[in-house]
């Protein structure tokens, strides 16, 4: 069974999973959302949005719970591998995610960071497996993009 | 007519925009200002200073507004591209601008990140040209070196 | 006498130093605390802790002074070079250090982040020399983990 799993690429977990990616994130600015140099592909911050539109907003710890604030950073991670499908063609590019960066919206003595940022990493080990985990970075901002609970970076190696 | 101003290097379209870049920074601290590995440039955290005086400080959506942010922001990017000219002899060295990130110093509610960061971009864009645009993550602080409003932290490609 | 320090290596200035490197830090979540692509080892953002017990809590500026803050930065890049020595198998194959970002936990209106980075770099210009110094970012963050006052997060270049 296990093996089963692990011989499944990226792209055909995501369709099991049945997750609906949203559609490619389109740039707030004088920027693009993906860059690659050598085998690396640099990503721009990613948000929890449909098309420019906000999927959730507010602070984590006053607004949000830790498990909603997981879930926006799961949401912004979608973001992402849509990105990330629309500049590779196919996930499956993919030979291993170098950096997830969490940054989070929250009230000042919120702690559980590590919690919120599991929503990015866990969607991505679930697809990519726990071989190809990433180094994580958590901050907690002061204020955030369209006031938006969460931000995810993230860098991946291809081929 | 954009054929020419594609023909121009990125050196003649600073020399051509008038600006007068600052001096290249150095550190405050036990660190240097840009370590090259392989084909990439990383470059530290850059402020809006003049040698190591402060040219603004403050607090974006307080005591600056967002468009004064933006003029921060370009202003920390003018010392990066100075940190840049020093470190490679000329940034026509520049084969691509890899990543820009913005971070910035805000009132806790502020949400224009995308316009203040836009102030270091949209020069990198007017310099080196719209194919070379970069990955960008944007952030609010909680606090800043010497109060200043923006940092910019940035990668390049050379050749 | 510069000559033979020179001479030295990272393990045996570390050794010399007589520090006592804190246990190799394990996640606290879905990732790992280093990934190697090419030359460069990227790692997780590090914190002071000892197993995943913190050494220090609080925020810089009111519960810690900086030079409480600095030694915090120290003790948490130490776990950074635990890490690096697990995963190299020995310091002595970093060819440079890259990049040190140091996240601190502050006050609103504190201003010295460089002087609480140096506990970071000042260890790693120590053990490595002037020569391998890294770029650098520092920031100060809305909220942190587990309440801890820094996060280093840094890249190594390998032979």
């Amino acid at each position: 069974m296990n093996t089963a799993a692990n011989a499944m690429s990226a792209e055909q977990r995501l369709a099991e999973s049945g997750i609906v990616l949203p559609p490619p994130p389109s740039p707030f600015g004088s920027y693009v959302e993906a860059v690659r140099t050598g085998n690396l592909v640099y990503f721009s911050g990613m948000v929890p949005v449909w098309g420019h539109e906000p999927r959730v907003r507010g602070r984590i710890g006053a607004d949000l719970t830790t498990e909603q604030g997981k879930e926006a950073a799961e949401q912004a991670m979608l973001s992402g591998l849509s990105a990330a499908r629309e500049f590779l063609g196919s996930i499956d590019q993919v030979t291993r995610v170098i950096k997830v960066a969490v940054y989070m919206l929250t009230t000042p003595d919120f702690i559980e960071h590590p919690k919120v940022a599991d929503g990015a990493t866990d969607l991505m080990e679930r697809l990519f497996g726990k071989e190809k985990l990433p180094v994580r970075l958590v901050s907690g901002l002061g204020s955030a993009p369209l006031g938006m609970p969460v931000i995810v970076e993230f860098v991946l190696e291809v081929a």
